[in-house]
């Protein structure tokens, strides 16, 4: 992964002239923003005393607890725009002391005995994907922070094919657990689009939902046990698919988001590796046509794989290829993917039924946008670092709700989005999708882009918060899959009200009584 | 409600000579065991005085708090079958010392602040049919025990029809929740064998599941927000279908026992009600025969609304009629119910599919046992009061695991209920079947019968201490679906451990910190 930006740097697209002129001329792009360069980077001093050092040491090998300053560099906060923004300007405050990289459930509880000892708060990092603030954890009360980079458990510990269940150590990367799966002819179907390089534990920990979910379902509907690290001990939960014995467990870990313990096994439904694969697209008149339409597929049932609708906006600009810009030609209406993934012949039939629902409505078949989708299906991230060297700021949100309140919660949120960018002189194009859909309600997805001012961060804060404000106030939930980390907590503390974080805490005070754990996340 | 039983007497049957002559033959039963006359129950005295009466009532009306022997007793304990025969006996000393009726959450949260204060423990009393002693709670340390009765919250909030939700009251019975909605063109679709009598309430505090739970899903499953009142005041969660707003919040209301608080409204998802209803049988070899075909058909996904397996024992007894008892004739094999609710094409289609999927295993159709599982479905807790009272010991239990574990957990449960019995002198009569499925495991479902020996009671408690032995042996759940109340706590436990136990219970702390919840449900 990239220090200042996403994944791989090959794989980052340069914008085109084209592409260039139109931020100056849509957005006001007025100026580059380069990021500094990785020797610039301020990062604080190791405050990790020698004795701790070679505690720690002693606990998981020498080799494997860090201290330089490009691994410390590399586990420094997460992917949100934010983050990048304050990365590339030089600012690793929050790197942490050192990362430590255990090899087993064991070394896990002992560095977690040793932590609480040692008051040193330890942040669980995965993929280092968060875009919410997750890897970012207070400083202050500690003696030190230190990252456990879960890169190290990444085994397929068991596949029971009779119950159709894979149990996974959390740093296997979505990639790589996949690989191990699909060896022996199954898969979890999971694909965010954080997939080629979160993690499995991540996936858990916070709730990830991926492209695929109306078919194989989120991740964590799909977890059936997980095996969880606490500095009070083990905790192992899921004897069953599910149980009457008391409230569920795993869905108090799942959601955790490192602040309960460190999750070290899950236990997920998988299913056969899809022999067919199909993904088209359909164009509605409108973005409310086509929320008509995909409620009604999530509400009678006859659901494809990949499901997701665009509104108007985000059909025009995706529509667009960079030799195209500003033609505009055939880019009107919402357009909607469905993708289809399973035996021959159940593709053919759900293909078949949904299509009939669809075209009656009508939709009009827009065959090739579904392999477009699917082709650049992870490749949002590294368009936005693209955008942010070149001066755009550019960030997503997402919330849920309930069917009846997705009209408001969708024209809230974007005049929110429209009115507090304008404020700040830099109006903004705000595109929107359906990302995942239920019988009983939807997420939606902002896309966000507009100019940098000179200071972006304090720009998109301001705008993010009356985006969280307008969600709040329509009812919709803080969020839908990204997780809440530093960045949502006043809004998840507003969500769930103080009692229930009340609650909350004081299962963490059980958990982990010296508090070390990812502290000033969830829970504050 | 009958107190010595369950339901209305008028619907229970009377067992022939013939059934009698076979359960003296076939269990050595050897005497009727009646039930003493009502006036003969022993309750304990009323504990709360005259000034806390007067505050209470101040708060319902006079009229809804209620200490009259009849409606005590109709209040005291639930209907496992150790519940009936301590009452059956004359042994009502877990009377509540009064049943109050509250109207509303508000009146719920005024009678929790005013019992709080006075330390007296509280039951929330819905349809009174827990079987693991639900409703049962501690009585030393507190000044007194209260019910609630919450029969007079029994509205139907809200129809959602663009989010096909509804927003119910606690205290509706399951046949008046479903005739509000089907009113409106909806139903729930969850239909338990208490159905007549539970709530819905109770259905969301223990987890509930019903046989169509392989086409609707869980209760628990389906609902998506909840309102509880407690102790320290209202909590509200679910905002969205899905979050990833931290642990989900539901799940810990869900199967909490009333121990946490009194969930006073519950949002669940609905369907339209089906116009088609088709319920048939198949006959399979053997039980292992039809694990595997329901297994895949949980794993491909090709489910039917209702699918219930029933083992060789299982098989052979139900299919005994009174007048043909003993003959065995077409009795053999295992006898799966498959049942399908829909539209109609829906049906036919899904029906299609999964009888071919049976006919290929093979399995033999037995059409006509579908519509008699279908018209007696309800109809067991009947047949266990006219066997209790004819002098059988007459009970069942149930537990889940991951399909790789059911084969292991099936023998030993059964092996535990016969060998624990046969040791006492009374060989029993164990049935079993598969109640719910899931892609990753199954439950089971026992029933079990055997000679009433002197002391009953602790027969059963033998018994049933073995079968839970086993079933944790084994890897299973102690309950998929009855929930833990008083009876399963030891074992819950040690299923979950102490440290999530102790997590659990500072919860409670926060929530309820007199702990005059349900005390010594769930919790302890």
């Amino acid at each position: 992964m990239e220090w200042s930006g996403w994944g791989d740097p090959a794989e980052a697209p340069s914008l085109s002239p084209a592409a260039l002129e139109l931020l100056r001329g849509a957005l006001g792009v007025r100026r580059p923003a380069p990021a500094v360069a990785a020797e610039d980077v301020r990062l604080p001093q190791v405050r990790l005393d020698d004795r701790l050092r070679e505690e720690l040491s002693a606990i998981v090998g020498v080799e494997h607890l860090r201290l330089d300053d490009r691994i410390r560099l590399l586990h420094t906060r997460g992917k949100s725009t934010t983050d990048l923004l304050r990365i590339r300007s030089g600012d690793a405050d929050d790197a942490p002391d050192a990362v430590i990289f255990p090899g087993s459930h064991e070394e896990v509880l002992e560095l977690l005995h040793r932590c609480g000892e040692a008051h040193i708060a330890v942040v669980p990092f995965g993929g280092g994907t968060s875009v919410v603030g997750g890897l970012q954890p207070r400083r202050d009360g500690f003696s030190a922070v230190v990252a456990f980079d879960l890169g190290r458990m990444n085994r397929l510990l068991e596949l029971d094919e009779e119950s159709r269940t894979a149990t996974l150590e959390p740093g296997l990367r979505g990639p790589d657990a996949e690989a191990l799966l699909t060896d022996r002819g199954y898969t979890i179907g999971h694909h965010p689009q954080s997939f080629e390089y979160a993690s499995v534990g991540g996936f858990a920990a916070v709730r990830s939902s991926g492209q695929a979910s109306a078919g194989y379902g989120r991740f964590d509907e799909r977890v059936v046990a997980l095996r969880v690290a606490t500095p009070r001990g083990t905790i192992e939960t899921g004897r069953a698919p599910k149980s009457a014995a008391g409230p569920d467990l795993r869905q108090l870990f799942l959601g955790s988001e490192g602040t309960l313990g460190v999750i070290t096994a899950i236990r997920i439904e998988v299913r056969p590796v899809p022999v067919a694969r199909v993904y088209e697209g359909w164009r509605f008149d409108s973005f409310a046509a086509g929320r008509e339409a995909v409620r009604r597929l999530a509400q009678d049932g006859s659901l494809p794989t990949v499901l997701r609708l665009s509104d108007e906006a985000e059909t025009a600009v995706n529509l667009a290829r960079p030799g195209q810009v500003g033609d505009g030609g055939g880019a009107g209406g919402a357009l909607a993917i469905t993708g289809y993934e399973g035996k021959a012949d159940e593709v053919e039939w759900r293909r078949g039924a949904v299509s009939a629902v669809l075209r009656a409505l009508p939709a009009e078949p827009d065959p090739s946008a579904g392999a477009d989708w699917f082709d650049d299906r992870y490749k949002g991230p590294y368009l936005r670092d693209a955008l942010l060297g070149a001066g755009a700021l550019v960030e997503t949100l997402e919330t849920a709700t309930f069917w009846s309140g997705v009209e408001r919660l969708y024209h809230d949120v974007g005049g929110a989005l429209r009115e507090s960018l304008t404020k700040l002189g830099t109006p903004p194009v705000v595109l929107c999708h359906i990302s995942h859909v239920y019988a009983s309600g939807a997420s939606l997805y902002f896309t966000v882009g507009a100019a940098q001012l000179d200071d972006p961060v304090a720009q998109w804060h301001a705008a993010k918060s009356a985006a969280s404000d307008a969600i709040l106030g329509a009812g919709g939930s803080i969020t839908h899959h990204h997780g809440v980390g530093v960045d949502h907590r006043e809004h998840y503390f507003r969500e769930i009200g103080p009692t229930a974080i009340e609650a909350l805490r004081a299962v963490k005070a059980t958990l982990d009584p010296a508090g070390i754990l990812n502290p000033g996340v969830l829970l504050g």
